[in-house]
């Protein structure tokens, strides 16, 4: 037969360009650094940082960056991924099938809503640079969000935390490393402009990690895209952690209740002091 | 038609428990600490090491987590597992699609070898704990792998580097931090008993990544299944990234050559001298 | 610790209803059918169809769902999904990981089109009914993807057919059982329409497979979300078959090149007479 | 900087083959067959067979496949890979990322069964070769099976079922096709032994759906891993019949108790008559 016709068509169109890291026999450059070099040397968000973006991080935007991958590692045993990690691993799945299986528990409505946040901020945004105020510039962002339905807006709102504590705490930690900007004031506008609003009384829709995280990302000049990457980077030791203790702790093939469990884990503890 | 019998059998299973994450409206402790005191500091690593293990690390475990986390961050385009990233990518799938697809990539060729490491070093600790040196115990267990045709051994060799630099940093860092001690020294008495091997002669086995981190997650305590975490965790950036930068730099459907490209990111340069 | 709050407020939420499926000890009823009663006397194809539908098809649509679900098995080792399950399975993975892998191959440039293909179908159709011909709302469907820049528009055109084999004898079979109606005639309306576009002049923008599917879906009543599960269903055993090929001929962790391959199975043989 | 390394290392090693499809623009040939041919001639099941195997099935074979990919299309909604699927649909994940997370809920504890239940019978079967007797190859295993603390044996005793209608059935047409040899009485053969043996008195040990389509693939020639393809391809239909459900019938984000569901569809019925 006939040697396959796809060979020149494609061949043609191989050619292709990478920036991330540099291989050669020996050798191992991430974005220019030697990888030997930098371990010991930078964080692993850091690395993290370095490898999404081009270049190392400020030892502000260092910490900020730590901050929101640790925001994010966990949620307890019930969100759908874990779920659907925990799911595969009573079967006796692999530990990377079950850390698959809870990354694609990832939706619209969970670890998504930073991309249409972000863009919901652009929006407002610009409005404001058309010589509005943010707090006019948030009253017609939120009426708009009310007209579509679109209710709980992307990045407010918490089906558990009426006040999510991850999300007050990133955004004092940016406000303390004085990295918060249009993109944090605007949210903080439109929880406001939300609040007011008279077809939303007696909802609670305060500022969600979705939310903070987006507009620090913003602010801090990260693409969309690795905001969208930043929460599945720090969800997969959650899901790991989970995957490996229902090997460990209970039987197979078992039905998982959601609403099952109890903790019984250490109570409340307080960070040791000496961490920076 | 009469309710689902799997009702009261199921229901009498669902009883369970976790220890790894506290969850009640605006607040959350992972194992024990309030998350958002946590933030802002402790390092990803540093949680990492917590959630996995229930402990924060001491600081020099919690410099090796980073420096193990930082090592396998990436390695370039054409390993299998950034292709299948990559080969999802160019279809316009979603990043958590890409992302899923590439740890789905690791298998018993590739990430796979930190379990199947351990274990020949427990065997190894095991022989030499009848009274035997670690080099004899290390000439025996050389002698199985070639017996058993199983060469490369798990966490020795690279089909690329002859001399891993990221293992040979690992155990130095490893040693300067006074971490490294009888399943690293084990892995180095292997090594050397390779090499002396009559049936190797001509091979190059070094110590390479998995066997690294298997190694050194065995002298810091850490289970089997941690280590094979660390290294699903630490790649998930690079995949990020990949698929990130397909997605930006490519066009759609294209047939990816993992040969046909040219690195054009920055030349090597060094470390900035600021950093820890 | 006190129990955990989320136990009260999940557990009002957690009775749900499913119509597809009813297991008892020793009796499983799908759709109402005992499962071992359709063994041997309904093909996979109808009984997929039972199942995203809830009825047995009539003996015509159940040779369409045949023909749509074997138009779709495989496409050859190029496709970007292909490339995905071939590379996790040379680095040893397990058939189950190596099919997901191909899975999240798809995107909405590679088997993503259906939805779309629908919706512009639907929105042609919903003109017609104003008073239009199907030629004349084909005309204006053309004119809003052209402005639009969505060219080539989902279910047309194709990277390497410029005649899809697949959608023609698929349309050819619909009309031969006289189930091809106006969502039929729309898609060709609009493969004319696109022909005759001043703007497309030089172009080749075929009917596909997607479009196709899309297109006979809609006119025996199936939901578009029925159309986009069967191009899943229907490749899945191309994926396995790929994995398999990949894992029992080549050696394990190599480079695969897209565009590097020669096809050295069986040359063009007719299907035997004797099939139905 | 240099052109990369990896380049001709990568380049010598891309020479590959495949036997399965091959492609030309305009045309498809399925292990040798135009794929249009066969659309409308020959069943998915057939098109399955051909496609895992390189030859049409003849229509015996043809009418077991079917049956086997039949008998495992749907086992309700409670199964660990049904609810991974349904987690991952909660979230408005798209079909293909849930049908993926289904998928990765096949471990060694479900769906994983019929390669080790064939590596058993492979084993009873040498037994059986050195002269002794098929229900004393049994007994052997059996015991060994019992001293191995392999219990419940792959293939044998179901969690739910005490006498599993697939896998009877599947045995029952195997029969009546006259393809039922030496797997098939071999696993029958071990059904009793395990029945007999002393330390399995009061256990319920029947051949499950697993050790059926293990059997009986290895009577009609098929290698261990078309066993295991076959029960991914199968259940596809029901992961992805799942998801739409999920995403049709209940509210975004909820906590799914698997045992907390009603059945609601159709009560049971009968398979019309005209089918084959």
């Amino acid at each position: 037969m006939a040697p396959d016709p796809t060979t020149p068509k494609a061949a043609a169109a191989t050619r292709w360009a990478t920036d991330l890291t540099y291989i050669e026999p020996n050798k191992i450059l991430l974005r220019g650094y030697p990888l030997d070099e930098l371990m010991g040397r930078v964080h692993f968000g850091e690395a993290i940082y370095l490898l999404l973006t081009g270049d190392l991080p400020s030892p502000s935007i260092g910490r900020l960056m730590d901050a929101m991958l640790v925001s994010f590692i966990d949620h307890g045993a019930t969100p759908p991924p874990t779920m659907a990690a925990r799911n595969a691993a009573t079967t006796g799945a692999s530990m990377r099938g079950c850390v698959a299986a809870g990354i694609l528990g990832f939706g619209k409505y969970y670890g998504g809503d930073t991309l249409a946040c972000r863009q919901r901020i652009d929006e407002g945004l610009a409005i404001a640079r058309t010589g509005k105020s943010l707090a006019d510039a948030a009253t017609e962002v939120a009426e708009q969000l009310v007209l579509a339905g679109d209710i709980p807006p992307p990045g407010f709102g918490h089906r558990f935390h009426t006040r999510d504590p991850r999300a007050v705490r990133l955004l004092q930690i940016a406000h303390e490393l004085e990295v918060d900007h249009e993109y944090t004031q605007f949210v903080r506008a439109l929880e406001h402009a939300l609040a007011r609003h008279p077809a939303l009384q007696g909802r609670t829709l305060p500022i969600n990690i979705d939310g903070a995280v987006a507009a620090i990302c913003g602010d801090v000049g990260l693409p969309p895209e690795v905001a969208d990457a930043l929460l599945i980077i720090s969800r997969v030791p959650g899901l790991a952690a989970h995957a490996m203790e229902e090997q460990r702790r209970e039987s197979p093939m078992r039905a998982i209740d959601p609403s099952g469990y109890t903790y019984d884990g250490p109570t409340e503890r307080r960070v040791p002091d000496r961490r920076k």
